[in-house]
């Protein structure tokens, strides 16, 4: 039976590029309409797993996903960088010339916002998401309007690839997470993502990060969020670095859970390696 | 000569209640469309000084204002906590079965959810902002049509209260920011708030939180954004408390500056002590 992994978007969404990087390109797609979906395909197995973007080198964490894995009980068990390459799509015979408007999500068209300043006059046109932009462009037939989306929505909806890369910085990455019901048991070098909230009182937080610089664990994230109810107090989500030698971690976990209020493992898995392209 | 103080949104926006709270009843507004124009209005000297909110305790930070402090060479001067009371409001003489649409900035609406949803059938359009809202329904004459907004806004614009205090969490804060061209000199107990970079290595945010924990000194916010052009490398914004101890900060901050790649001060001001209502 084919694998069922959920992802936030319309076919051809980056979400989908990194889906198919992690489980291969055999897998069926279910695409949602919002990361809470995502979320709720997978609780109610209508999928089997999901895809969400966690994080963009240049745009921060999507902290909208950072709020719903502390809700849900799902375990990360995998992650993966794309580098975001931006495409100019049209209608097939289309030219350039006679382009009036490009549409895209507000955060791509921002991306490539050096390179639209070329194209004179071109009005920029924000809708929700990238690859909607070329379905409903190839859908309703729009000869003077162009899409930036990836080139996975190009082939998706039979579009014409006018430029490709047009991002102004090229160090543009989004750090995409692997969600599943169930718990992937990782031996070696890995990484662990954990979320914890602490008391509030002064040295707290360099406490808690004592556990790991005592026992040289490179911690590669931390993120605060604000915990409902309580002004000014935080939930903290650390992703961590284990270089598999045996104990380390398990007694860093425990003395945190010692001083921690609450502590949650969100998840141990293999750790993505990736180059910096220029 | 009155002061003039910038702040983004309409008259009666939340952010216009912390400016007088500040700065006190008799100064000039300046209305600014967008964030990055109240950081240009101080900069230009169309203003004295301006008002940014910086963090919500439900929502979490305002990362567009942690990325413009960092641009800027403002300084923060000041802060604010502000009980956020939404109300619902009419034009006068309207009764609350004859409401159909309640108008607002998405986040007023969702912080109002349940609330709402004892009005049956009331249909929740989203707006750009919470005056604006209560603006656009006084000037259209929209008599089936309701606001969630500020009192401030319901003097502003003649609108009548029809209920307040309707968000559901009541420890709705929301944190505000006093910004000028020219630094403040407190002394005595000041908070601190610094952006700064570090070498990409293990340990690297441990020993530089090390700094403030040998002192005593109390961090009350870390906030992390990614640095354009080097994915997964990050600034730190850092808000801390001063005793008013001779020496402690100075030589917290020397030490900090040595491990540092890069480190700025954004504000030495006066704390506001706020209480928690329940």
């Amino acid at each position: 039976m084919r694998r069922t992994v959920a992802f936030q978007g319309e076919p051809g969404a980056y979400s989908e590029i990194a889906l198919h990087a992690m489980y291969g390109p055999d897998c069926e797609i279910l695409p949602c309409l919002s990361f809470l979906d995502v979320f709720q395909a997978i609780e109610n197995a209508r999928a089997d797993c999901g895809v969400i973007p966690i994080e963009n080198s240049l745009a921060g964490s999507v902290h909208r996903n950072y709020d719903l894995l502390l809700r849900s009980n799902l375990h990360i068990v995998g992650e993966y960088h794309l580098r975001v390459r931006h495409c100019l799509l049209t209608l097939p015979g289309v030219s350039l010339e006679s382009v009036r408007q490009v549409w895209s999500h507000p955060q791509a068209l921002a991306q490539c916002g050096e390179w639209l300043e070329r194209l004179n006059g071109i009005e920029r046109v924000p809708k929700a998401d990238t690859a909607g932009s070329a379905r409903m462009i190839a859908a309703g037939g729009h000869r003077d309007v162009a899409a930036i989306a990836s080139r996975m929505a190009a082939e998706r909806y039979g579009m014409q690839i006018q430029a490709e890369g047009i991002e102004d910085d090229r160090a543009n990455y989004t750090r995409f997470l692997a969600l599943s019901p169930e718990p992937v048991h990782k031996q070696g070098e890995v990484k662990i993502s954990i979320v914890f909230s602490l008391e509030n009182k002064p040295g707290a937080l360099f406490q808690a990060l004592k556990v790991f610089a005592e026992r040289n664990i490179d911690l590669t994230k931390i993120e605060s969020r604000p915990i409902q109810g309580k002004p000014w107090e935080y939930m903290f989500y650390l992703d961590f670095v284990s270089d598999g030698i045996e104990g380390q971690v398990p007694s860093a976990l425990e003395r945190l859970g010692s001083r921690a209020t609450t502590l949650r493992h969100l998840g141990t898995y293999q750790r993505h390696f990736w180059h910096h392209q220029r």
